[in-house]
């Protein structure tokens, strides 16, 4: 069973309150810590926006929309009417020049509480939002700021949004969140390395095949498609999210587990990735964009469809092979890829150990030993799963079975999961950026990012055109399997 | 789920046909094979004993008694019917020197069959019988011999076995069994060491600390008492089945999974144990016997009682310290321990891996974090557990849990598992012998036994006496206590 420890009485100030991610993700997260009594009486979530509401104008949109975006278990009026009366509005354009009173009128009654900024907003805004907090009076030593993806478009952009961020707030006080980082796996995954004896010492080219890094999805981009336009799969996922995964399962053992050895450590992975100009772009990388097909037998329209026939040359989907030179992984092959718009939805990271050198066992019909393989899966269910051989049970021949075996509990778990933004909320409120990116892993997935980016817009080749529903561009296919490998598609 | 194939029509003659081991395990054995339909519908079972039985007499014996020895989903009546049919009894004084007419007649109206002769009979008369066949002419090529244990009560002694036997029968027609080898979980540790690559890496000192090896009962000798007062612990638990778990567990890849290749490692095994001789005896063995005490809330004699007050050095609990001196296994103790009358029955095997070298985790109550352990279970009932480390589900801190993995079977196997002794009976007729011990591994373990016999008889030092019921001699725990170890009595 889970015992909850309050966190200090805090101010929640969300930018972008009723947006789409402060509806979807971030109200009903703070729900769920709140129903578990994490959060002290007095503590308030501040909602900010144009949208020209009052507190109970608020409320009531919280209640009318929150019922939507939680487990049905988890639903019980009763906590959800306490949770309201935690919930403020306050009517703002960020842009104007006007003092932010009403914003401050109810911060500074409570001075001294952990102060959260969440800027749930563009991210051309992030400089502006922070120099007006700064200017306003209301950066407290206990204040903290939350920014959401995209950090930039580039390495010049990111820096300069760090850099702007940066003149109001110290590193410390700024949590570049990324909710892959919160799902229970991935944090499992750090614990079944670094908790354990068996995996650590075969954690390592001499023992691992490849790995592979899959974020799979059946949604295109949507009304999304005004951000995503200027922006693209690789921006999107991989620069961030992907890396971030990468990192986890590459690097070396940090000395503790706090917030600098672990982001050290992961930086260190990220320095070390072999970088992919030029000519190497094109043979280790493939981007596609989703044609018409269907999903679910439904048919759906292209992306330039979608953009109403305005050539595009925008990725909705990557394929790439990574490489990490250091001492430990060189020679091991990390294979990412990512779309929207494909036959299933999946988030995965399999390692896929080496196959036996030598078979004791008589071949029944010529089978191969299946190699052991660590699929750490984050969507649409969260599990770690071990898959290793063993003997079919039964009087026979002996005769082998691979079964995979569940590694994130052992028997039936009921209970609910948490949410990844519920435990990074908390963390930001506890001051624990650990799960979150620092400025200079940032930078240097940049760095490794870009020259990819200007290799595809300085090529004559366009993306590869992929039926919607379908796995994706066949040159994806072909990335792996011409080193003898193949991608892992199984439910 | 199961494919059974068929093995040859055969004739089974079980010496010692109306005994208990016949009456609880062979004959409840072959109904099971035959209900899967693995035997041929003319294969007969013909029993042998001097309880002047008829064949409906005996069929009789076996319809009464069956039942009690079948998991009752496994009873149908018809098919009892049906395994009826198959029975024979043959009425014979196997040390009296008349010609074997009516076994000759029923065996030599199917000449070419696989014969199996099932020796179910005090081995003293081994020889006897093996030499009464030849002369009776009942040794066919397609013949074997089954010997069970004891195989004699020291190198002599069962050199002398060996021979009497070895004059009849070639070695590729003798079958040492050793039910142990025939359980699934045993023959499981094969496949997970050598189908995987996760573990025989990991499979040596530099990751493993020690390995447990428990054979407890709760039962006292019984009516066996008269063969056991002349044996004890060490020769009837240790020496057979104990070691051949060690061997199992110690012995280096074999180059392919058949007889020879197995057992010549099984040898290896044997022979790098560290001798245990004189004063080291004393060091890294105790012996025990039990005092009356109670078991399940009843009260129960002790050993020299149930030997109506006759003194004896016999030991009914053994625990030692064994060491293979080998470049795989040099400082990694082997533990074992067997007795009777203890707390709990439950045979196991433990191999605890080594602790992480360095926690990266804060320590929570100041908690160490539990080293790796694969448990593979015999009795009661057949498992193999993988103890991991993972990450305590939840939005608190991060918190470390410890798991046992179910490895035998990954989801929930409702099957039945078949009894060891229906494998190596089948694995007779196969002409399979694999899972049998070969003539020089029953010598080598002789030759490492005898001499902790010997110490023990010179000694001044009787057996330990210990409470029916409880863990055990004291001195078994300071045994393992003293490396700064500890048994695992977990259920």
């Amino acid at each position: 069973m889970l015992t909850t420890q309050q966190v200090d009485t805090c101010d929640i100030v969300v930018f972008g309150g009723t947006g789409d991610l402060a509806m979807r993700k971030l109200i009903p997260s703070l729900y769920q810590r709140d129903r578990d009594g994490q959060l002290t009486s007095d503590s308030r979530i501040i909602a900010v926006s144009r949208a020209g509401l009052d507190g109970p104008g608020y409320r009531d949109k919280v209640a009318a929309e929150l019922p939507h975006f939680l487990p049905k278990d988890t639903y019980d009026p009763e906590t959800v009417n306490a949770f309201l009366t935690r919930l403020h509005h306050v009517t703002l354009d960020v842009t104007s020049a006007e003092p932010w009173v009403e914003l401050a009128d109810l911060l500074t009654a409570a001075e001294d509480r952990v102060r959260v900024y969440y800027l749930a907003s563009a991210p051309k805004l992030f400089g502006g939002i922070c120099h007006r907090l700064q200017d306003n009076g209301l950066v407290s030593p206990q204040s903290r700021v939350v920014l959401e993806k995209p950090i930039g478009t580039d390495l010049a952009s990111a820096q300069q949004i760090n850099d702007e961020v940066g003149a109001v707030f110290s590193e410390e006080q700024i949590f570049r969140i990324d909710h892959y980082l919160g799902k229970e796996t991935v944090q499992n995954l750090l614990v079944l390395r670094f908790a354990n004896t068996l995996l650590e010492p075969l954690w390592r080219s001499a023992a691992i095949d490849h790995v592979q890094i899959t974020v799979s999805e059946t949604v295109g981009v949507g009304n999304r498609i005004g951000y995503y336009d200027g922006s693209g799969a690789l921006r999107d996922m991989v620069q961030n999210h992907m890396l971030q995964l990468l990192c986890l399962v590459a690097m070396e053992p940090p000395n503790h587990y706090d917030r600098d050895s672990v982001r050290d450590e992961k930086l260190k992975v990220l320095q070390a990735l072999k970088p992919l100009t030029g000519h190497n772009v094109h043979r280790n990388t493939v981007r596609g964009q989703y044609a018409p097909g269907s999903i679910d037998g439904q048919s759906v329209p292209g992306y330039s469809e979608e953009l109403e026939g305005q050539p595009s040359n925008t990725e909705t989907y990557v394929a790439l092979k990574a490489e990490v030179n250091s001492w430990r992984w060189a020679g091991v092959p990390f294979y990412l890829r990512t779309g929207k718009r494909l036959d299933r939805r999946a988030s995965e990271i399999v390692v896929q150990f080496k196959s036996v050198p030598h078979s004791i066992f008589p071949a029944i019909d010529d089978e191969m030993i299946p190699p052991n393989r660590l699929v750490i899966r984050l969507q649409p269910d969260e599990a770690v799963r071990l898959h290793l051989v063993t003997k079919a049970p039964g009087p026979g021949g002996l005769r082998l079975r691979e079964v995979p075996l569940n590694l994130s509990f052992a028997e039936t778990f009921d209970e609910r999961l948490p949410d990844a933004y519920e435990r990074l909320l908390m963390d930001v409120v506890r001051g624990n950026p650990m799960l979150f990116m620092r400025r200079d892993e940032v930078e240097a997935a940049w760095e490794w990012a870009e020259p990819i980016l200007t290799a595809w817009q300085e090529s004559q080749h366009l993306p590869k055109r992929y039926a919607s529903g379908s796995h994706g561009p066949a040159a994806a296919t072909a990335l792996i399997e011409r080193d003898g490998r193949t991608w892992n598609d199984e439910e």
